[in-house]
């Protein structure tokens, strides 16, 4: 946590009375009266504020002053095959944290119907606040979830692909991941699950549009896959 | 767990017996008997093997062939300053499968003494092990601990670098990562834990000749920052 996120609505002064977040700042931070925080207004600035009030269970701020722009967001879509429950925390906050604008969640054939059932899906705002707090960012992506493949790619892929370059990473592509990256384009990325994608799912993706690339003959786990890609994007950005 | 990794001694039969493989070979590969599997030998060469019996605990392959060579290791050494002993398993599972060749944990001011007492540092190897069965890979990289960093920057470290180009990672840095990386040369990345180097340790690693670069003012988690900065290396490898 390198800042504490705001709602969009503070003036100058927060109350912090979430358990996590009051046991950071005790804990790790290890805040008295009178320290400045780092802090960033949703949707809004990155600025200090300074410790007011320390109780219990809650922590008060105020002298909020938030005057830097966020850092802004890579032109990155991830169109990803939605992965086992227990991987969607790390996996929403490094995207967010890296700077990813919209993350896509599609069924594959790969992926067990039941992960659409997890609670977890009902936690990704949660996974996305802790890695804007990581990357000091306030500006969340956008989060899309298409449990039905086939027309998501057919009907509406096509018309979110105009204008950039759609990879799809398969490792028994042709062609090379960075060979065919063209960094004069914004980007969207597909990424399958552990397993990969099945020839039907790499055609119906090509027929939209989408270039298939490998990244070697090393096989990556979804999580690390994830990192090294969007990890391009970031530093090719740069 | 893209390949089963059998001991270097293998010849063309083997018994899988630990728990976490025959589970993964009977409830994920959902293996019969004459079923063929992706196996590896230890520091040797990939290939296949025959399911010839199936017991309650223990799994015999035989016919036992293998003639394809491994992956190659990236000309990269990772210098880690040694993170919280529970990304431990993923960071080496990672490195690993990204062909990282030697990784040197070394104490850093940010690291708490305690995690040199962990118990998950008698497990590097089991976490090598994954990463190798991950990636379809057969060769360990070669793990150092430095205990004491000022020695080890000082009397070690310019042999270690010798010919190749180190970069320590820092937020701070005038340069860019990709702006100074030259992918003519093999690679040492210096790599901070939660909280980065502070200045005494950026010059200690300057003054024995890295050079210190960042990625953005976007603040990584250390397992993603380490998977983009590996990633980066692989991707430019091919």
């Amino acid at each position: 946590m390198n800042i504490i996120l705001l709602p969009q609505n503070t003036l100058s002064t927060a109350i912090i009375d979430d358990k996590t977040r009051v046991m950071h700042l005790k804990q790790v931070l290890k805040v008295a009266l009178g320290d400045t925080v780092k802090v960033g207004i949703k949707n809004g600035h990155l600025g200090t504020a300074v410790v007011s009030n320390i109780h219990d269970s809650s922590i008060e701020l105020s002298q909020i002053h938030c005057t830097i722009a966020p850092p802004a967001k890579l032109p990155l879509t991830v169109i990803l095959a939605i992965p086992r429950p227990k991987v969607l925390r790390r996996l929403f906050l490094d995207m967010t944290a890296m700077g990813v604008q919209h993350i896509i969640l599609v069924n594959s054939y790969r992926s067990e119907k039941s992960y659409w059932q997890t609670p977890f899906l009902t936690q990704l705002d949660n996974y996305i606040h802790e890695g804007l707090q990581q990357a000091c960012d306030t500006v969340s992506p956008t989060v899309s979830l298409k449990k039905r493949l086939k027309p998501f790619v057919e009907d509406e892929l096509p018309a979110l692909i105009a204008g950039k370059q759609a990879i799809l990473t398969h490792p028994y592509a042709n062609e090379q991941f960075t060979q065919v990256w063209d960094n004069a384009l914004p980007h969207v990325l597909v990424i399958g699950a552990e397993g990969g994608w099945i020839d039907y799912e790499v055609e119906l993706f090509k027929t939209a549009g989408c270039q298939a690339a490998h990244i070697g003959n090393r096989i990556l786990r979804t999580e690390n896959a994830v990192s090294v890609l969007c990890g391009h994007a970031l530093l090719t950005s740069q």
